[in-house]
């Protein structure tokens, strides 16, 4: 929780319109802007992430906050800090994973590279607007539908099989390894919507991205769980629906737009009121935006 | 030197057009970026830097990457990681330090905050190249002038003296700790000149940046050390000379410009050739590429 307080006191200090989206939209310049780093023991180990593994996943969770934007991602740079350790067949198969995941769309064109004790990755990522209607966390309207691009709950599991040295099934321990953002998605929603609307990613998990969404726009979201897309193993495994719900890093699109679009999966509605109703198992459950956060940090900490 | 090697590496892998210059010209877009990072003891200790001084530092040496591609620095992302240690209050100064630095003239839009070990900034800075003509290392011609901006020399004796423990004098020590970007000459440069032409920051030391426009452009860059601006003070200390040559984080600009502009304070000529001439103590000393990297790798080992 400590990185919200110090969010909030940048946002103080800053006195910001442009902090709140997963990217920053820079009207005069035609372009969107993000930044996100992964730190080794924090984000990544190295036990179970080889280093291609790692460069594709630090490309690609910063992709994915471009295609959240509605932009097209275009140019990245990436700073990187290594230890002593780090050899140059790590460095060359870092930047071969990075390049893998821009897949030819996206061009990596600068950073920097220095000594530290541990891994450290800050990826910086810029998208055009040209031709493409930019989301706000803020446009969700009632009666807009909420639809998702993506499976979930298969890259919490995988992490936690990571965890204990297991590496299959394959396709759910791959979902945490090399996730693929929802490019695709953020172009169709980003170049079609006509009207205001929302867009995020479920980089922190999928109930994270309908409360962000609820809060900033002044309204409920209300999903069916049956109806979010998950990987069929992902039931073989124990709290799977609390993994679907609340593990991050599946890295799929939550976008809240007009009812007439048929885009996505659609999995709800947006109505008056605040939080979130959660259909599951028969009933209804509402969730306040701290009733999500304490989920989250417990779910994380458990 | 490692990362020398890491850099042809990742040049090789990425095989990209953009990496080279302090910042990469994207002009399908209309913006430069550039991204660079400071790491807890190996860039900076807390021992002598205020939490404020090292906001200030880490935007301005992404200020003097964009003003040396001769663009307006415009918007400014910043990752952070932070350890335990680090309370509110350190973030608050850090970001005053960061908003003053960048004075009006840049805002910061974005970024992340994490945990680690170490504190870790990540800077990504980006500029518009709106009226502005952009520079490139490899555009020095035989007869243009070389100029500068900024004086040489104090921070790498306001370094040593910190590491000392002394804080005086203070003119040499702040040019350390709260370097001032040449962002004005930046934008004479870039909006005057209408020729192509060299421009680079001394980040990396005076020597540095003549070796690598030097090698760049495929010419000899010479100079006179007695026209070299730098603090009188800085004369009162061991090896001062070598402090204003090899020194480096002054953040000045090196301009190679043609003949009739009037811009910086001139401090020598390009040649054919290869490497620098360096007029100093009534003599002529010439260094090659691989002289000027053994004179920083071992200034900067003593």
């Amino acid at each position: 929780m400590r990185e919200k307080d110090f969010i909030t006191i940048i946002k103080q200090t800053l006195n910001s319109k442009y902090i709140g989206d997963d990217c920053a939209y820079l009207e005069d310049l035609g372009i969107v802007v993000t930044q996100d780093s992964l730190v080794e023991d924090v984000h990544f180990s190295l036990n179970y992430f080889s280093p291609y593994e790692l460069g594709w996943k630090s490309a690609a969770v910063n992709l994915s906050d471009v295609a959240a934007s509605g932009a097209e991602p275009k140019y990245m740079t990436i700073s990187l800090s290594l230890p002593d350790t780090v050899d140059n067949n790590f460095v060359k198969e870092f930047y071969k994973g990075c390049k893998s995941a821009c897949n030819s769309i996206c061009e990596i064109v600068g950073g920097d590279i220095t000594g530290s004790d541990k891994i450290f990755i800050s990826v910086c990522a810029i998208g055009s607007t040209k031709h493409r209607n930019i989301s706000s966390r803020k446009n969700a309207k009632e009666g807009y539908k909420i639809v998702i691009a993506g499976e979930h709950g298969s890259s919490d599991i995988g992490l936690k099989l990571l965890q204990k040295g297991q590496s299959l099934p394959k396709e759910i321990v791959e979902k945490h390894l090399m996730p693929v953002a929802q490019i695709d998605f953020g172009k169709i929603i980003g170049e079609n919507v006509k009207e205001p609307y929302a867009m995020m990613d479920t980089s922190d998990g999928l109930m994270d991205a309908l409360s962000a969404i609820a809060t900033e726009s002044g309204v409920m979201t209300e999903v069916d769980f049956d109806k979010i897309p998950h990987n069929k193993n992902v039931e073989n495994f124990a709290n799977w629906q609390e993994s679907v719900l609340f593990g991050g890093e599946d890295y799929g699109l939550i976008a809240v737009i007009p009812e007439k679009y048929n885009y996505g999966t659609p999995i709800g509605k947006i109505k008056s009121g605040n939080g979130i109703n959660l259909k599951i198992d028969g009933e209804i459950k509402h969730f306040t935006k701290a009733h999500v956060e304490d989920k989250i940090f417990n779910h994380f900490k458990g």
